[in-house]
């Protein structure tokens, strides 16, 4: 059968090397073009020991016009802003294109608010959101796919199918998130230096994170109304994983086993969300590697409030897995095609 | 000046390592008795190599009449219900007790619903609750204090203060706590293997830790009201280190600024704890090895809800240090005497 | 095309969730047995929550006649001792057998001395000791294979090469080989808690690792003659890789380069076995969750001494990875089907 | 008593944070000074929040002049070369200068070959290489102390006593050590970021790291003959620690119970080595934080080769508290004074 060439834009940083990874499972794929500016030149390995003998491909600059012409998918994983510029430079090309970053995730004016001004709104109107355990129709039929946020997909999911039957009221939802370093990217920095991140902890941009807009957009398109969530984001001495915990208010009388059942009754075709049995929660090191999202339950006595916990792996279900999964029903595969690889444990 | 003996029942725990480490540099104290039953008979470096030429004491049983006559103070740092036990047995000795363990922190009822009959039901109203920010002049007039639990020290630092000026709801409490694997003890067991623990985190106990009572008697008994509360312990790949993450609701409209200079004024006199400036946050890491408290505040715009961060080390300020503490304030020395030492970072 | 059909025996330890995790990416097995004496009948996510959705196999005793008849190959991760019993009364089926512990790995009389009577001795002349990349035809007419010990395959892999050739001397070989925790299995002891294991490191049975005659047997057999090697473990705060840094006397002056010539020309046509480029080394991270084996080389700059690093999971290459190899040779199919998966990085 | 004013220039890397640490535990030093090029105008805890509360001084640029007159020690914590200049100028004062750098450790012409031209070339005569525990005598003299290297001290220590009384050979040894990340300073870079060091291991520099002319000098000096040695550092994920794995050849026939009487008898009046129990060996976990060095020896049957194993705290013995140890004996004050902090464990 065709192969489907690839080409990932941004390949030196760690979503890059987890698509790379991921892709070379994928039995439809060929991946034919990778860049990375500052490494321009190099063979992949000089960036990624770990990568020698997967591929031998060069790196190339990001100039556009050297993606090559038979290219299928375009997989952009490149900051705020470059991304949006390339994005429009090539967007007339026979492409589907998956962006990882986030300049096609929010409107307009919230973009501006959190990000600065827009290179490209034109295309923004184009660009669908994808999750696609929530909008698999409206992916299969987009040329261009906003990959969501790490954060928020570990906080959409749990979320989404309680929020849209009612059974969670809109007020008062708080999300308490952990991540993995790896979350924040590979440049170097003080923040992420080994000796400051191992044997510690703390929370980050408290109230002011730009996943929270995220969240929130996602939530108000949802329900047509204009829903508000706290979101603390918190660092954690581990490679990969986020661990979210969610408290809600229930909008009626509800016991643990009836919010599992509705989860699992939304969930129960997808190929990646295991809604774990009562009594259990999840573990981020049950997830690591794969694209698996697992959420556990428990509702207070009353079955007034109740506390969702969700685990992904940041950089699979939380951003190159996920965006698998979208170039997947984007070119009409099965969604867990070349994405069934088993959690690494331990 | 007259050395004051220490004797320390059950010696071969993480806490009861805490204590031997700090009470060596405490310039009034002479440790002079050390129990651990499953070690009876062996040296203290064969069960803790870092102890080498520390202390040469030897370890006993249990036996309550080996403690010495001379002794002066008394830690327990045993399993809930064998500390009672053994503390109702001593009791009438010249001694001062401060229990690390759970059997004196609640009241009866409370500590039947959670932990089962209580066996020394008659010292309960002896007992003091030691938190000696909120109640040194208790503590100092106590024979016997109840060192309060890892988890509701970093609980009830940051709220108590501004649940008791008024400035936080008593409703609406979500205590979203993360600590290391030291607060679980030494004792081998799957849940604390180190490949099941290591680059991995979880919630675990949700809604059903023994903690929640505690916390929750504190704020009733401090409001004269019933309080209840959410908590939610999580379990992160390091030793040491608890991290709470407090959402609360406002009883007014109140500013980053305003809760931080509550803060600031409530422990204006305190040794070790520390009201970070606006807009930096808690770490574990920096409280390491330390009886600190970090705090850190932040309110939403609106200025009606906030998010308390507390970080403390579990086994210091969550345990053995606060023990100490309690000691010197029982025995009218300064509060922080032995206990200054700076943090291990990193 | 018909499926194989795989039992695995003692799946409820590290090596036998890794050989799960990988035959379910291999193409042409069928997992249809798992055995787990003290968790059976546990459905295996009990056991192992990553593995939920997996399969929803039970985990059974250890009774051989309850191994399916329809069984090709049997996988035996299981105690020494207890995996030879087993093999003896199952040993006349039309079966492949590879076992991963230590049981056929050595002759009789080094057994004895290092593990005690053995249970089967009339199979130790049938069991081939399973190095792909030294003895593949011989792993291709063997019944049963002995699947090598994790350090020994960290150090025969670099050092076999060039000890047959004659480059490396006989005499004066140190194996300081470091490994991750895992290598110790999964049942619970003081020496694998999570806190005594954590930033922390040691080394351990110093001159008597049980390794050091598997390995000294391998090179004496592949020589001729009588080869002593001296071996020193670490435990290190990382679940999963081993690195091995060899010191070795070179037979003549040799520069680094020959030796990397030499390793690359014998590993030429292996999949998994990747010789760096001078100047560059191994770390285990780069072999994470993978079947490759990393090797380096540095000659000393007079070339009569030389230091060979070599990194693998031991998991993977060091234990299940290398049994699957064994497999795919066994039954004549190439030997990284199913074994391609890409490192996990970070 | 009059208390010693103290000066630390580079109070901004981790010896420096870790100097302020335990002086801060010295019953006889002031901090009076302290500098920070980059941070120069910042109060202490912004660059190291763990202080806060500790010491309000602010950091000073590194202008020599600003040193006050009344210093009566100086720690330098800089970068080789600059370290050796700011010396040069401020030599005169009447002044006890530690350099924790490597400035004063080499010989002219073995500096040069490894790190450049000397700046300072006419002190070198002058400087004291400050190993305590091999000659107190010297250091107790000095006005310029060269503090050792964190790799040689882990090296030096077990060494030196069986080289000087002739029981290991010269030739054939090799130090095949491993170090935690904080050994590598607080610069950020990719190498030390928190995803590439996590869960992974390696040695680097094999063959090239100027720990090795140290060593090698050190012995050469005390033996009067010229020492080579085989050095391989490795990068371990774990923030403090260093375990050196050490093979010698022995000169006779020694059995383990006479290194370690050998080395006991050496190390008797010793503050902190601890020569542990025959059969046991250290861990690095057993020193963090404190001055300690831990030694534990194993013999080959044969007695003809050894393998010394060493662990300190990189930090401490291997920085800051080693550069302690030798201002107390330059001051003529007991070598433990202030120095007595009991190992953080876990």
């Amino acid at each position: 059968m065709k192969k489907i060439n690839v080409s990932i834009l941004g390949a030196s940083g760690y979503t890059g090397a987890e698509l790379i990874r991921l892709l070379k499972e994928h039995p439809r794929v060929n991946i034919s073009h990778l860049t990375a500016s500052r490494h321009a030149g190099c063979k992949l390995p000089e960036v990624f020991p770990h990568l020698g003998g997967i591929t031998d491909l060069e790196l190339s600059s990001s100039d556009p016009s050297l993606i090559p012409d038979d290219t299928d998918v375009i997989f952009a994983a490149l900051p705020h802003g470059a991304s949006a510029e390339l994005i429009g430079e090539i967007y007339e090309r026979d492409v589907k294109i998956v962006d990882l970053g986030a300049d096609f995730r929010l409107r307009e004016g919230t973009y501006r608010d959190w990000y600065g001004d827009h290179p490209c709104t034109h295309l923004l109107e184009d660009a669908i959101y994808g999750i696609p355990e929530l909008n698999a129709e409206q992916i299969s039929e987009a040329k261009l796919v906003a990959n969501p946020g790490c954060y928020p997909t570990s906080s959409i999911l749990p979320l989404a199918p309680l929020l849209k039957n009612g059974m969670v009221k809109t007020n008062g939802i708080i999300i308490d998130s952990k991540s993995g370093a790896s979350g924040a990217g590979r440049n170097p920095s003080l923040d992420l230096h080994f000796c400051e991140v191992s044997e510690g902890m703390k929370a980050y941009k408290i109230g002011g994170h730009r996943h929270t807009p995220e969240i929130e957009q996602v939530f108000s398109d949802l329900l047509d109304e204009n829903v508000e969530v706290v979101f603390t984001p918190h660092l954690i001495p581990i490679s990969r994983g986020i661990l979210s915990t969610i408290y809600v208010n229930l909008s009626g009388v509800y016991q643990t086993r009836e919010l599992l059942d509705a989860l699992g009754q939304f969930y129960k075709n997808s190929s990646f969300v295991r809604i774990l049995p009562e009594g259990t929660f999840p573990n981020t090191s049950c997830v690591k590697g794969s694209n698996f999202c697992d959420i556990g339950v428990k509702t207070n006595p009353e079955g007034k409030t109740a506390i969702l916990v969700c685990a992904i792996d940041n950089l699979v279900k939380g951003a190159s897995g996920q965006a698998i999964q979208n170039m997947n029903i984007m070119l009409d595969l099965p969604e867990n095609l070349g994405l069934e690889c088993v959690p690494l444990y331990p």
